[in-house]
């Protein structure tokens, strides 16, 4: 097993963070980041910033005029080797004249895996690779998801009680949660090429769906799953100009022998459209279909100090019966935004 | 205002901690943890170990000889100023030659609250007030309920999942959290008084109620609530030797007009006891009866990282039919416990 210093280990975590920087504008390419170190000092770092840009790597190396002798380079994903809408990263490394390449998780596209690590090692070039890969991964995890399932990684977004509710009987829902929360949700759907809901929300709560954030200019696509051809009135603020909408509805889905929409091909026409991550903001009905269709991967849910009462509606309709057969989920994360607490879930 | 230095923040902060080291001893006594230091530099430092011996200021300033001149007392509640099961503390204080005395927090008995500081005050010593003042009531707080009202506090700790729900339909409801959140309602337990829980859950799980932990010899008085006289068997656990256990029944308790137990007059009755904290621990009716009363204080909730559907029961049994009516709590503390999350709310 290759072992790493704890020097290499704060490089590598400084590119992640520098990864990170890509969140709203590299979509769907990967975020990606890069530090340059020479005897263990930084000469330069850069990430990747804007889809079809340059990539973290040429981005680092022309801070330092891509002169690189004996330098290390510390990339959070294995560097490209196919000319794309940028020349092939390995090469420019190996121009560079860097001796050392530390990769954090090689690419998971099955096609080029391996090759970039290939091309340098060809080059002289020592590589070693896995230096906090499992950070990378989760940093990545919508890309990887496309990449390796042909779907979108599937996060489900969760206003709650303490007593697990999400709406009065009445359907009363504003506002559980109080107004950093509604921000940080601001910052989810942002952080998603798309937001997805149910015709039933679209027309209880006429909702916009946009990203309203001062500095972020990122449209994600408005989509509803309208299984019984409900939303024909183009005045609701889902036709807004403010983004892009797509209905999913009987005349374009696939329907599957009980006549219902088929979930996972409403993802797949997504994923087709380059689509990585969506955000479901859905109630119960929706909710409980994706989890039940194995559809959702994480689950976000921003839980209020507050109790709703035993009248009010729980947040997925799911019928389970036995203790067996519950579903369990790995925590992510955990930590109060305002007075609410932010839980980052993962199914299993 | 008195404004406190860094050190002394720290000398308080330190005996916060050793007060907490008397948890399972002092019931139904204080937790008061007591630094004496001179020029800066902590010299001894006691607390209340068990109810009935010394007071924390006797067992500190022991450690010196009682020889405290010059010295700064920092005691994270008033030293008591009558002779009890021990000499008042504020005259041990004054024998000792200390010339400062910083306190927490008062004495919330208002028979007693300040008699002390004027003792201190006129033997000529320095007396400040306040420092980590709500820290100290946060550590007591079962102790000031019961002192300031004549009621217990009362925790309900809830074992649920991330969907809220406390038992499946069938009544299933083992194991919802793993084994670190389990071991850690036994450290619960130990540290409350009572452990209170209703009839159907006796007769529906037969469970013991005791304290199970190796290093700890507490036996909290268990409490059932049985509304309709039901507990009539005898060699139901709850009756096991391991600890005493009361049941409030139509016989012993006070009826409303509806002909139910009153709950609050229960709680009197064992405040009458001495008894300052009781551990709910019970199904969605008493649970929701205790919170419709505004007889509970607190909750501890263990969130398992699992869904277990809308089939399965919410954990309170209480009717609101609008938002402006839910009811609000405070976060205290979030944490994990092994793979589950920990939430600890104050109701407001």
């Amino acid at each position: 097993m290759v072992t790493f210093s704890t020097n290499a280990t704060q490089f590598m975590s400084l590119a992640l963070k520098l990864a990170r920087k890509g969140q709203y504008g590299v979509q769907s390419n990967p975020m990606v980041g890069c530090v340059i170190t020479k005897n263990d000092e930084i000469i330069a770092q850069g990430y990747h910033q804007k889809f079809g840009a340059a990539h973290a790597e040429s981005n680092a190396l022309a801070e330092i005029n891509h002169q690189a002798n004996d330098a290390t380079l510390y990339v959070t994903l294995e560097p490209c080797s196919h000319q794309g809408k940028t020349p092939p990263c390995a090469q420019t490394i190996i121009d560079s004249g860097a001796k050392e390449v530390i990769i954090a998780m090689l690419d998971p596209n099955p096609l080029v895996g391996g090759k970039g690590v290939a091309m340098l090692e060809d080059a002289g070039i020592v590589v070693k690779i896995g230096l906090l890969e499992s950070e990378a991964k989760y940093l990545n995890r919508a890309f990887i998801k496309k990449m390796t399932t042909g779907l979108p990684f599937v996060t489900c977004k969760i206003a709650m009680s303490l007593d697990g509710k999400t709406a009065m009987s009445s359907g009363e829902s504003q506002w559980i949660t109080g107004e950093a929360a509604r921000l940080d949700v601001q910052k989810l759907r942002a952080n998603h090429q798309a937001i997805m809901t149910g015709s039933g929300t679209v027309l209880a709560d006429n909702p916009s769906m946009t990203v309203r954030l001062n500095d972020v200019n990122v449209k994600p696509l408005r989509v509803v799953v309208d299984g019984k051809n409900q939303i024909t009135d183009t005045t609701l603020n889902i036709f807004s100009t403010d983004a892009e909408t797509q209905v999913f509805n009987m005349s374009n889905s696939k329907l599957n022998n009980a006549g219902k929409l088929v979930l996972s091909d409403i993802l797949s026409q997504l994923a087709a459209q380059d689509i990585n991550s969506v955000l479901l903001e859905a109630g119960p009905g929706l909710i409980g279909a994706m989890v039940d269709a194995g559809l959702v991967n994480e689950f976000i849910i921003y839980t209020a100090p507050i109790l709703m009462g035993s009248d009010a509606n729980s947040m997925v309709d799911l019928v389970i019966k036995k203790m067996d057969d519950k579903l369990s989920l790995n925590i992510q994360d955990i930590r109060m935004i305002g007075e609410d607490i932010k839980i980052t879930a993962a199914l299993k």
